[in-house]
């Protein structure tokens, strides 16, 4: 090993952001890997989709991130493969990049369970371009409709239809009721924006799994208050150009958003390594990869057991907590200590929004519902969003919102999609 | 004429979205087409192109802003053609709309003097698309010159060519300027952004053309001090996928701004009308098209003389007086009054921005130059913004950016474009 170890860190998501930061110190060269030039705060990523935030608001540029931090430097470039003998990462365009540690975070996409044809016709959630491709469908289904003159073709494009019932899933219905019901109200000549449906399916018994019974009752009560449908243990059973089949019903729709499944990206196949649930890595309790010491995998692409016997969820907390985690490791072991303990998950809690003045919180000392959840998940997410520039813009946006009801990154930038109509 | 006449409004720009306002308690029905869902604020597009602003901070719903006024039926739809003897416009997509009263209202676009070749490899700088695409080019040279080895390549990706030293020009090129040495200064390890070579052509004998002469040597002077290089006397002569041959000097720019012409939106073949110059329609002394006294053209698309004998400037105010004063004439007519006079430009004066603290304000009273330009450019504009809530968010994102020489849209959304690199 070379006096000054390199340290290579694949993807800048929640886990890599936070590995290389805790490494500000380490006398490494640590390469961060990402295939766009942005951070991405996923958790916000639904206020995109409804026309809440702009694309810009949530995403912070890596190498003003790491502009300080002499020790890091970031390169935009997709990594597609690992030779873990030669200890290199094979970057497309480039070649092979040595490393003495590699950290992988490349996190997890969309996934339609091996149904590749639904996705042409349904919009997944988990990047910005996913994001504006939402917007967009949304606000161009509204116009398609007060263009349009015959009913039934109006009712299928005031159709929406989510499928999946976690948080991305229950934050997504909410906030497209809302945008129907109080932001449009007043917009359209023809059509009643609030005559839209909203109809969000879950093959699972519960919304929000995970959270407490309680407060995933909660959660369905107040979407159907706020007039989503919502309909348990459905399953889709088909998705093509003019809609869906869930639960042996036709629903005809022209706005299809995917929130159900995720996927590892297939960093497991790179590491010749048989991938567990979701095709995730099984990795050690020290985070590492089985047989490769120095190669690390976090974030959503690791499977691992908590304390209480359950799968670690795909969430934010547990990418940062494990790249920190890996990154004092590396430190030990660089400093020739040995690291004490295995890698712990400290659960902080979880929030969900359901929409205006409506969230749940599950606590380890509390359980919240409404109002008081809701503030709570604001300033937790405020807290959490990078940068002062970032939180000044969402917070004013946030307030504007709740005064006024107003979204006011309603942009379709280009044409409508025309796709979305069937005559 | 039918009871409630109907009036078509071609174009939701300055002055299409002026005339809609000021007729607001006629009683006639009112169709506003636009191409895109959104009034965009033109003269702050330069920002977004360097990633200063966010796209949905310069664009407000058309919908929204008409939402109260009930005579107002917005559509968005691309008109394709007039007939003026039928008494209808045609509509892509959905037919003929017929009307009492035509206001046409397209503005213009880039144009590239019938050079169609040349639009390949350059971008110009009329729409949010235009700028985003800028913005992307303009973040992701620096990011291919990062990645590169070929000190020739990474020379010809850090060269800027603006072509054109009209106002957006002249924005531009100072703020490609402000990017590469303030907000990129520390961001890259390799390549020294400040060492990037920010090129300047204007054909005429001076920039800023229509501004006074001192003002425009001063735009001139000030943006040699912030290492602008600029060449006027000096036209296009070839751009092609790795450069431009300018005045017989041949450049190697893998990234070329296109500023320098625009035509009139074909208004003048629909009506079968001899264009003027840039294509624009010669009206009559009240704005109304030859032969139509029930057709008007208004702004970019109109060919009109001033009181001073020269032409009527392209610029806003022009087409937002046009605007009013053609929703005047027809809210007399529809009275059964006539209307004295003819349209008289009043000229306000004009304002560029050169970059920090730097303005020329040319103003009925006075010339200014320097900082009091600039806060009287920086008011102008947030005054002239449409909303409060955009209001905001430029006025938070100006301060921050003026206290910490960051600019916080700095997002290439999808991967870099490939086409900008020759290896």
């Amino acid at each position: 090993m070379p006096a000054r170890p390199r340290i290579v860190i694949v993807g800048a998501g929640f886990g890599g952001i936070n590995a290389a930061r805790r490494l500000a110190s380490v006398p490494a060269d640590i390469v961060l890997f990402d295939r766009t030039n942005h951070h991405l705060f996923q958790p916000l990523l639904y206020q995109v989709a409804t026309a809440a935030l702009a694309p810009t608001d949530i995403a912070s540029p890596i190498r003003s991130m790491f502009a300080g931090q002499a020790n890091v430097e970031v390169q935009i470039g997709e990594v597609d493969g690992v030779d873990p003998a030669a200890r290199t990462v094979s970057v497309r365009g480039v070649g092979a990049v040595p490393y003495d540690y590699l950290i992988l975070a490349t996190g997890s996409e969309a996934s339609w369970f091996g149904h590749d044809d639904w996705r042409a016709h349904s919009t997944g959630l988990k990047s910005l371009p996913d994001a504006t491709r939402i917007r967009e469908r949304l606000l161009a289904a509204f116009e398609w409709a007060e263009r349009e003159v015959d009913a039934v073709e109006i009712t299928r494009l005031l159709t929406f239809v989510v499928v999946g019932g976690g948080a991305s899933g229950v934050e997504l219905a909410g906030s497209i009721r809302e945008l129907a019901d109080a932001t449009l109200r007043r917009d359209f000549r023809r059509i009643k924006p609030a005559e839209a449906r909203v109809l969000l399916y879950e093959g699972g018994p519960g919304l929000l799994a995970g959270f407490p019974d309680a407060l995933s009752r909660y959660a369905r009560a107040r979407l159907e208050r706020m007039r989503v449908e919502v309909h348990t243990g459905a399953s889709v059973e088909a998705v093509d150009a003019v809609g869906v089949m869930v639960a042996g019903q036709r629903i005809e729709s022209a706005n299809v958003f995917w929130c159900a499944g995720v996927a590892a990206t297939p960093v497991a196949a790179w590491l010749g390594i048989n991938a567990g649930k979701h095709g995730a890595v099984p990795v050690e309790a020290d985070c590492s990869v089985p047989g490769h010491p120095e190669v690390f995998a976090i974030g959503d692409i690791a499977s691992m057991t908590g304390a209480n016997g359950k799968p670690l969820p795909g969430v934010a907390p547990v990418a940062e907590q494990q790249g920190r985690y890996v990154a004092d490791l590396i430190t030990a072991r660089i400093a020739g200590r040995a690291l004490a303990g295995k890698f712990r998950y400290r659960d902080q809690g979880s929030l969900a929004v359901i929409g205006r003045s409506a969230a749940v919180a599950s606590l380890p000392w509390a359980k919240l519902t409404g109002f008081v959840a809701w503030v709570m998940w604001g300033g937790v997410h405020l807290f959490l969003l990078n940068g002062l520039r970032n939180r000044l813009l969402v917070y004013v946006q946030w307030v504007w919102a709740w005064l006024t009801y107003g979204r006011g990154a309603r942009l379709i930038e280009g044409e409508p999609p025309a796709e979305q109509r069937t005559s």
